[in-house]
């Protein structure tokens, strides 16, 4: 089961550009430190430290091959976070979205 | 456009359980911060700098009428956030997406 403090952590590793980039970059495949470093004007030792906030959220997870590590998306981790916002509809918006099945239903 | 700072900003709103019930109770309707205060253990003064983020993060609005503070959800708030999460699906996922429409739409 998803505790609260997963939610919070996912959340809160979301919550810094920089960490979002890597993400967005590792839609894209497994990446080592350096090629993740290569876009951001910071030293190797804060990308680092970003990418550990995003493992220890359980986005990201690495594998240390000789001397390179390299990290890749966890498949699915976003997903409760998804899920979570996903929820969060007013009531009306609600009924837009049964007025558009509706609609496809018959079109 | 949607800066980056306040994708920051929401992320950050969401990453405590309790302003996620906050949240999660305003989806019901508009509600008081006596109201929202209610089911947790702290003081209206921590309540109440709870909801200062999600107002500042643009998640939740409020308006003062005589001495009762209301506040209530920004329709929408939500999505951009919602959206970048969506959008960080791995190559496989979208391939499982693609053949789940394809079905969908022989059936």
């Amino acid at each position: 089961m998803l505790k609260s403090e997963d939610l919070d952590r996912v959340f809160h590793a979301l919550s810094d550009a920089s960490r979002r980039a890597m993400v967005e970059r590792l839609v894209r495949g497994p990446a080592s430190v350096s090629t993740l470093a290569e876009p951001h004007a910071m030293t190797l030792s804060a990308v680092v430290q970003h990418l550990a906030v995003l493992e220890s959220a359980g986005i990201v997870e690495s594998q240390k091959v000789g001397r390179v590590r390299t990290f890749q998306l966890v498949p699915g981790a976003l997903e409760p976070a998804g899920g979570w916002i996903g929820g969060q509809r007013l009531p009306a918006e609600r009924r837009l979205d049964r007025l558009g099945a509706h609609l496809d239903a018959d079109g």
